[in-house]
This record gives structure tokens, sequence and C-alpha cells, in this order.
């Protein structure tokens, strides 16, 4: 059940043939794949996007591999989709006009790590995983923390401005990019911020840049802040009858002013998920958060573990609250989390997650609303995520084509309780292809006309990762 | 000793006063004032820029005032400059091209402040200091802080990114606004952000906006990110024979992961002239650290605090370290601090002072280069600022018009050396007309035209803040 490509102006047969010619005398036949294997591999990303075929890959090694094919498609009118490792959850990275799909998980340098500046550079196909050992081997820390880590690469978060359950305490990528170099359509290279922690030359065209979709440049090299690792970490687990009263001691944690790094709530569904899996969790429990604070070895947790307690146990509603007591027990507890993706999979024939945020006194009435539009479309549906942030993960699972169109229905209307709750459309998955049909849901004609301003600024011919964001040519909301 | 304005295209005269006679009409005249002494005191910041004396000033009350003052102002082809409070350092708020200033400082509502959702709303023209207070009161905290707080504007921090002392662990204005209302020259009104702690929703127009020194919009509203107040805070002073020490010091803090809120560094001529106000400093000293951590009532100082003192005294080069023992002596502290600025104006008949910026490691490089640019030609300087962010304000102190051009070689060469340390020309002040000439120093061409294609985007007739940030029409350096 994927959704269809947007309307995007498709290049001509001839335009591609020249365009596949000159890559492959510039760049060697080796960097230019038009396998249909490889098209095919290179086609789709982790949602439910459809693209169409693209008819060659680039696998760039270098900069100036993706300078020269930015500068030939542009040359020939050929859409270019960049893509890192292809775990995006919008189609941020499929080919939805065909055309060329600059692949640039071959540069996976991690360029630098400056332990007295608390900087790294990094290529853009260095996965984030690999980038946490790097840095961590030096006894530093780069926060964020996709669930997908273990396989997403940085190119990709920084484009998509992905989160994870850490951006509570630490924030999302934005808040550690500190310079790129980008290639542009045709084939400028622009050098953009510092590597300095902080700086007002000029417009921040860094931020800019981050969370672009891959619509306004392709990254070459990143350069990241760190933060000294923490040398403390514990993890609590805390079960209650439901997810209003988790919510109700999510609310209590932020009020008395604790900012543990995570703050991660599951719902009944989830619960059930995760029972399936084998693993035992309390009959009684319909709903669960996974808590977790840190902390430096002069700043120790044992007051803070105390309070986060108390407040978990206010009220007498938690059914249980347990600390882990190992490293082995605290590694089980997360590895729960992080399989919920997998997990629920297994549930059903489809799944589609949607990942809205709502300011964090309106997480119940979120709740509450995803649980109204389910019913009435008669949609299964869980929900898990960031409740420290206010940012949900709601999960639409169905197994027969037939109710695709109660799904659709049951999305929009998440969508629209999100936005008049006062909330906005995606956290950290971006609007890609999936959500730009509910854009104008969200932004005023002002706001989205002076985006595709923006846009033609950096790809004045619109042939960069187009049918991304922008509603044009999507199926109306 | 004025920074002359720079080359601009000026109004014609008719233009001036077909718009003044229609912004009477339409605002009323008692929100134009066409005085001499009205348009005297709009004509200046707290920069050595020197602007024209603007034709009018537009005392906007409301979004209203604002929108109609920029269409106004485009259909006649008149320059607007934007101004809060006027405290700026590099010039952002000087009427270059004279035309119309538009004074924000009438709009000075806090809208809201929601302690659930750690969210403010609040008018361009609320006093920074005045918005602490707002927030305070409820157990939250705004932490940028600059300098200026009690007299400067939200507005113009935005403008400016403003920073201070408590960016070292809180980070700069950027961090913490996450929308803005914002009227773009011809009167279109863009609404920008969320009120949400996490979103990509779209490109980040947000952070565009934000240090972009009134050059895109003028804010008519903004919503900021809080934070719980701090329960625990604890000051403490450090001296040292040299800045060199001092600086081993500031390291030492970063490397054992230590993140107070401030860190501070004054070397051997500040600390003359906080003599010179009738403070008390040990003789021996040649350098200041003033060092700030604060925490929750969950969270205790103690260990910190030993951790730190060890760290600041460790070596055996600290003359003397000691911790403020209570609120007043604290506040004593911070007054020294805090009046610096106006201290080494009384040095000197003259004062100009630059924010560079470079990596933490460089900290000892920068102070010796300015040291020696200042010896090369014979300029007194003194040195104080945020060393844990790396970010120095270097003052540079004349009594003799004929040494300008002497001050001016000092500047250009502390710029070129800031630059060639792998640093950034401002930290917080921004680039105003002050700076403008030295961009090209720090950004290459692409960057600086793709800016201001960018520019073009929201102000097509280069209209609003003319003679700004970008180095066309600046003297070259």
């Amino acid at each position: 059940m994927l959704i269809a490509p947007p309307e995007v102006r498709l290049p001509s047969r001839d335009a591609v043939e020249k365009a596949v010619r000159e890559l492959d005398r510039r760049l060697g036949p080796s960097k230019v794949d038009v396998s249909e294997a490889g098209r095919l591999a290179h086609a789709r990303d982790d949602s439910a996007a459809a693209g169409r075929l693209p008819d060659a890959v680039v696998l760039a090694a270098g900069r100036d591999d993706v300078k020269v094919a930015l500068e030939v498609c542009e040359t020939h009118g050929v859409p270019v989709t960049p893509r890192a490792a292809g775990t995006g959850r919008t189609g941020g990275a499929v080919p939805v006009a065909g055309g060329v799909v600059l692949a640039t998980q071959g540069m996976a340098d991690v360029v630098d790590v400056d332990r007295h500046d608390l900087v790294a550079v990094v290529q853009p196909g260095v996965v984030t995983g690999a980038l946490h050992a790097a840095v961590e081997a030096e006894g530093l820390f780069y926060p964020p923390d996709p669930n997908s880590l273990s396989s997403c690469m940085i190119g990709g978060n920084v484009a998509e401005n992905a989160g994870g359950p850490r951006a509570f305490k630490y924030g999302v990528t934005r808040e550690y990019v500190l310079g790129l170099e980008a290639c542009l359509m045709g084939g400028r290279v622009l050098r953009t911020g510092r590597r300095t922690i902080k700086g007002v030359t000029g417009y921040d065209v860094t931020s800019l840049l981050v969370g672009s979709e891959g619509t306004l440049g392709v990254f070459t090299e990143i350069t990241l802040r760190l933060v000294r690792a923490p040398t403390e970490i514990a993890t609590v687990l805390a079960l209650y009858a439901d997810a209003r009263a988790a919510a109700a001691a999510v609310t209590r944690v932020i009020a008395r002013g604790l900012v543990p790094r995570c703050l991660e709530l599951l719902d009944a569904w989830t619960l059930e998920a995760i029972r399936r899996q084998g693993i035992s969790v309390d009959p009684r429990a319909g709903a669960m958060l996974l808590v977790e604070v840190d902390g430096g070895a002069d700043a120790p947790l044992d007051a803070t573990l105390e309070a986060l307690g108390e407040t978990l146990s206010e009220g007498g509603q938690a059914i249980d609250v347990v600390a882990a007591q190992d490293e082995a027990q605290r590694a089980r507890l997360w590895e729960a989390r992080r399989m919920l993706s997998m997990a629920t999979r297994k549930l059903t024939k489809y799944k589609l997650s949607e990942d809205v945020v709502v300011p964090r006194s309106r997480l119940v009435e979120l709740l509450d609303e995803a649980a109204r539009v389910c019913e009435r479309e008669r949609v299964r549906h869980l929900t898990y995520g960031h409740a420290g942030d206010g940012n949900m993960h709601v999960n639409f699972l169905w197994d027969d084509d037939g109710e695709r169109p109660a799904v659709d229905r049951a999305i929009d209307g998440l969508m629209r309780a999100t936005v008049r709750l006062g909330g906005t459309l995606s956290g950290e998955h971006g609007i890609g292809v999936s959500k730009a049909a509910y854009l104008p849901l969200e932004q005023g004609p002002e706001l989205i006309a002076l985006q595709e301003d923006l846009k033609r600024v950096f790809d004045p011919s619109g042939l960069l990762n187009p049918g991304k964001i922008f509603p044009t040519g999507h199926r109306a909301c």
C-alpha cells in the first residue's frame, strides 16, 4: 500500500541518455549504476512513498563527484534525488521524478574529532552509530539518536533534522550542526557556518539547510558540535494503568524541573506488541514510561534519581517504578523500545507511523484524539514516543487493502487535531512525500510561497529533489 | 570618531514627503514624529556607526502600524530602519539611508507566559530584563542575558541573535526562539515556526530571521522557549598572574566536562579598569575568571563546586580561588563585570569593542594576536568576555582623533588573525555597519551572493535596513 508519487515534471528520454553518457565519461562507469538491481535498490526508502524507478544511480566517492553529478544533471535538465542510507520515513530520498539518485553512502570518512574544540568533521555517509562510537572513544558525545542509528547516516540526519529519545535534554540535530559544505544544483559549492561554538556573521544559512530534506543542496562535509560524554547514566521504568496516568507523571517531572535525557511513553497497545515479542510486562500495566537521566562524575545522580522516583510515584497512580540495576538490565529495557518499530510491523500487514508534536500540556488530548479518530474509522493504532517533547509516534495498522481509505481519513483527522491543539505535523521525520498534502493545514499561503521562493534561490530550475515538502502536485487533503 | 555611513541609495525629497503625508493620514500624527529632537533621538545606536538623520520616526503601537509603515514606505520607495531599544553595538538600528525609522519600543506587552508548556509570547519592545522578571516570577527562566539587559529589548535581541555570559551553558537567543510573526517590506505578514519544542515542518525560516539584523523583516510577535529556573546558583572567582594561566584553567574546566553557566575571563588591563573604579583586586592578579554554576533543588551543587575549585587551582597557578559566600557578594562580583563596558569608557575618550570568536583551543593565541597588533599599532586595548565560548570582547581605546587610522589597522589585524585561527568576526554583536567591510575575510563570494539573493526574496526593492551586513557600499578592507 504505497503512497502514489506526486505529479511532477519527468525528464525526457533523450535528456536522461545524454546525462548518463556524460556522467559515465566524467565519473567513470563504476560510479554510474544503470543496472536494474542498482536502480531498484535506490527507488525506495523506509516509508510508504512510492517513487519512480530512477534512470541511474551515481555512487559518489567525494565532493568532486557530487559537484560533477549536479552540474551534468542541471545541464541536461535531469532531476536529482540525494540519498544517504535511505532510512527516511516520509519519502525524502525517494526519486519521485525518476532521473538520477545521487548516493552519498560511499562518503563515509570521519575527517576529524577534536577533543579540545569539541568538534567533529564528517562526510555524509557516516553511519550515526559509527559516529557515536568514534566520538565516545574520545570521551565525547554526539547526542542525537534516531531510532535507526545503527543504519541511518549523518547526511540524512542533517537533511531531515533527526531527533531521537535524547532530544528531551539535548535537542535535535540542528542544535549540533555548526557548519556545512554543500553542493548546489548546477555544481556551485557553498561553505556555511563555522567551527566555533558561537557566531552571528551573516544569515544562518546552515540552519536553513538543516532539515531542508535534500531540496536545497547536497551535503559533502558536516561540522558538528560535540559535548563531553556523561559518565553516569541511570534508567527508570514506571508502569501505570493507562496513558492518562503516565502523561500526568510526565507533566509532574517537567514541573519539578527535572531534565531526564529521555522521557518516553508507551501506550497499552504498544505494551501488547511488546508482550507478543515474548517480553514480560506486568499484565496490569496499560502504559509505561521509560526515563533516563545522565550526569558527569562531578554531578552524581543520587539526588536526581530519588527525586525522579518520588515524582513518578506521586499521587499513588504508579503500578511499579523500578530502576535498572545494571548495564545489562538497562540495555534490555532499551532493546524493547528500539525494537518497537519492527515489532509493530509483525502485528500487521501494513503500518504507517506519524510523528506529530503538540505543546506538552496537550499530550493527553492528543492521545484522546488519536483514539477518537481511529475508533471512528475503525482503524487499529498504537502510540509511543518522546512524551517529554510532546512528540508522539502514532502508528496506524491494517491488514486489508480495502481499509486504506479509512486509514487515510484517520491520518487526516489526526493531522487536523494536531494543528487544532497548537501542534506541528512532524517532529523528526520531515514532510517529504507523505505529508506534503497536509502542509497547508499548518502553514499559511504566505509562508509556503516564501519557502518556494527560497527554494528557487538554491535551485532555480527545480531539479533537486522535486515533489518534496510543497503541496503542489500532491493529492489535496 | 564615527564610522562613516556606507554609500547607499537615498530617497528623493518628494518620495519622503509623500510617504510622511500618507503615514500621517493612516496612522495619525501622534505616531509619526518629524520633530528634530525625535529624529535625532533615533539617528544613532550604541555603536560608533554614524547614520544619516531619518526623515521621520514611526512610533508603532501594534502589528497593524508596522504593516502600514512597511506598505507605505514600499509604495513610495522610502528606506525603513527597524529599531527596538537602539542598544546595538554594530549600527544595526542606525538609519544609514535616512528615510523612516520604525520604532517598536511601544510594543511592550508580555502576551503570555505558560508554565505548563514553558513558552512565552512577547512583543518586540519588551525589555529583556523585564522579560526575565516576568518569567522568573513563575519559576521559569529565559537564559540569554546580554550585558545591556536592563535596557535592550527582545526584538533587538532576536534581530542580532544576542548572547551573554550564560550562553556557555544555555546557548544564545536563537536556541530560544520557537516562532515569529514578522512583517515584510510591502506589508506582508509572515507567521513562522511553532509553539512546540520540536518541529521539522518546512524550512527553518525562523532561524533565518533570527540574527538577520532587521534586513529581512520586522518582528511583531515572538514565541520563546523557556526552561525551569535553576534554584541553586554559586559564583566563584579565580585570580591568576596572567591571561595565559587563566586560559589554561578554562581549558581544564571544559576538559573535565564541567558546564558552568558562565565562564568569563578578564585580562590585566581590564582588572586595572576595575581597580580604577575603586574596587579592590589583589595587586598580584593579571587575570581573573568569573565562573558561575547552577542547578535545581534535586541536583545539589556541592560536588560540582568542589570539582570546580580543584580544577581552577590545579597546577598551582591560581593566586586565589574564592566562592561568593552570599547573594550580596555574588551580586558585587557581577556588578563589576556588568559595569566593565561603562568603566572602560571612562578610561578613554574613544572606545571600540569587537566581539570575535575563535575555537576554544585557540584562546591564548587570540589574546596574543590582539596584544601583537595593538603593540604594532601602538593602540591601547583590554580584553574580557565569554572565554568558555572562545568569544572575547577586544576593546580598543584612544584619546586623539589622529590615532584613528592606527585603530583601524589594529582592528583589521584582529579580524584577519581571528579568521586565520578558524574563528568568526562576531559572536553576538552582529555585522551591521561596523563589520560589513570585513565580511569577505570570512565568507566566500558564493555564500555572500546567495545571502544577497535570500535578502531579495524578503525585500526585492532593498528598502528594509539597507547598508547592513553586506560589503557593497562599504569602504573595502
